[in-house]
């Protein structure tokens, strides 16, 4: 199989959870990245204590702070990723970091719409923008002649929650302001998909599966260890027919 | 062919475009509702002209002020229609207002992405909230046993550009912050199909064609009249089998 090898890697929301477990599986692969920036909002305070311990072991890991629901501080960290880059590309740009709140059509407000939208939808179109430059950079650089996580991809991380087809499967959980956000988050990565296939970038949706993390709570099906192991596997098998997709942990297609 | 024969009706952005013909041809179809609701953002000045042409010739329309974007405007108007039903249901709502800007991946930012939200998806779900009561009662009331729009029935204005999956064909218009908040809007119709049905409320989201308004400019296929035609011949046919769906203004299905 083959096995992931992008070179200059960026990750949202990297403290905990999913994120976390990637950048540990990334540092710990047969091919870690020569920089892994993992963000997130308080890399300097308790929350961004495991993240430090890492990068005391790993000088390829750099820390940046990131809240994806604040415009300007995403174009600053941007700046600050450009410079450490000191003129090379990001290979891999993983917009992972997401909220969850329990509402159903009779409790959600405006607020918590808007809040979920933000983070889960504005949060990676804004990523994606910001890091533009830096992602056409690395493309160009590439000598891979096909679109590919190595050369230069977005990946969003979504959800099958988000599957408008598949909501009748998952209703016990109504999380409307969840739902409607990665529905929007779909529409995005397809739409990136169409956009930027011309400068060489793949984008592609991912759902990791129901995980045991604050977020999928310890009911769920898969440990976070096999979620980002299936997650890791699928990102370097995918390829221009996959650009536009939702795919899950296992590289399953999800229908919209 | 059934006619429609809801007795009260309530649309929004109904000063203009396909609201405003939506009204013109409920108050001149075959069966006119007793109460039609027609709300705008500003019935009393220039841009309510044409309606309260329109309602001082028919009795049984209504004009309500009534901001989408505005959640405590819409809690207000729901008191407002309530005591003017006088204790009777209301059988459909059709949230028809909707804002359209066209910008790119390139050109969009964060405001302008909350900004279509709150009107395109936020708006139809408080919406729904609001007159959930009118609307249960409405149910209540019929002696239909099957979901009908006769019955009662909300109807979400949606579009083609909506659907991800058919994103590729009209891609020529990226529109990023509409697409978004269409596919985050037709969530929300499968959703409230789900959550609605026990109480005997049918939800369907519709696409009236690419139509000659101010929003489909002048180069648009239909005219404004063939599209809510359209529209109007396919809400009598709408049952059980078609709640949670997105069809077009000819009754055919579109895929997420
Ligand atoms: N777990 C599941 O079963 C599951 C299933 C499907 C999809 N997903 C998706 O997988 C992704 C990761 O989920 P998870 O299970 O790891 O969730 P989690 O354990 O709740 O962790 C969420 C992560 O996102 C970060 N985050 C939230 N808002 C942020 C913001 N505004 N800016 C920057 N970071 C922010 C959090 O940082 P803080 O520590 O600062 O809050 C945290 O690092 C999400 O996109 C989620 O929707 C998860
Ligand atoms: N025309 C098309 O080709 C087309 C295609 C697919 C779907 N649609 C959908 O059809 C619906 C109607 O479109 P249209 O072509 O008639 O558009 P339009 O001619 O631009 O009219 C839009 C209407 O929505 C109202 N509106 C906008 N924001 C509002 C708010 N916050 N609160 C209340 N009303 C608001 C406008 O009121 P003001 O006068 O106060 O601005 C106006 O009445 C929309 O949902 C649109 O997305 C249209």
């Amino acid at each position: 199989m083959a096995a992931l090898q992008a070179r200059r890697v960026l990750l949202t929301g990297s403290n905990r959870g999913i994120g976390l477990e990637l950048v540990r599986q990334l540092l710990g692969g047969p091919h870690p990245p020569t920089h892994v920036f993992a963000t997130c909002r308080d890399p300097e305070g308790e929350r961004g204590k495991e993240l430090r311990d890492l990068a005391s072991k790993h000088p390829n890991l750099v820390l940046v702070k990131l809240d994806v629901a604040n415009p300007s501080a995403i174009v600053n960290a941007a700046k600050i990723v450009e410079e450490k880059l000191n003129g090379a590309g990001l290979n891999l740009l993983i917009n992972n970091a997401g909220i969850f709140t329990p509402v159903s059509l009779e409790t959600v407000d405006s607020e918590e719409m808007i809040r979920a939208y933000k983070t889960n939808a504005v949060g990676p179109l804004l990523m994606a923008q910001a890091f533009l430059p830096l992602l056409k950079k690395a493309a160009q650089d590439s000598k891979e002649k096909r679109l590919s996580c190595n050369k230069a991809a977005i990946i969003n991380i979504s959800t099958l929650l988000g599957s408008i087809e598949r909501t009748p499967e998952s209703y016990f959980k109504p999380v409307i302001s969840y739902r409607c956000s990665k529905a929007a988050l779909n529409m995005l990565t397809r739409c990136q998909a169409l956009t930027y296939s011309e400068a060489g970038i793949l984008c592609v949706a991912l759902h990791p599966g129901w995980v045991k993390t604050d977020m999928g709570t310890q009911e769920a099906d898969l440990t976070v260890d096999t979620s980002v192991r299936g997650l890791l596997s699928v990102l370097p098998i995918l390829s221009e027919k996959h650009s536009g997709m939702l795919l899950n942990w296992e590289g399953k297609a999800i229908p919209w």
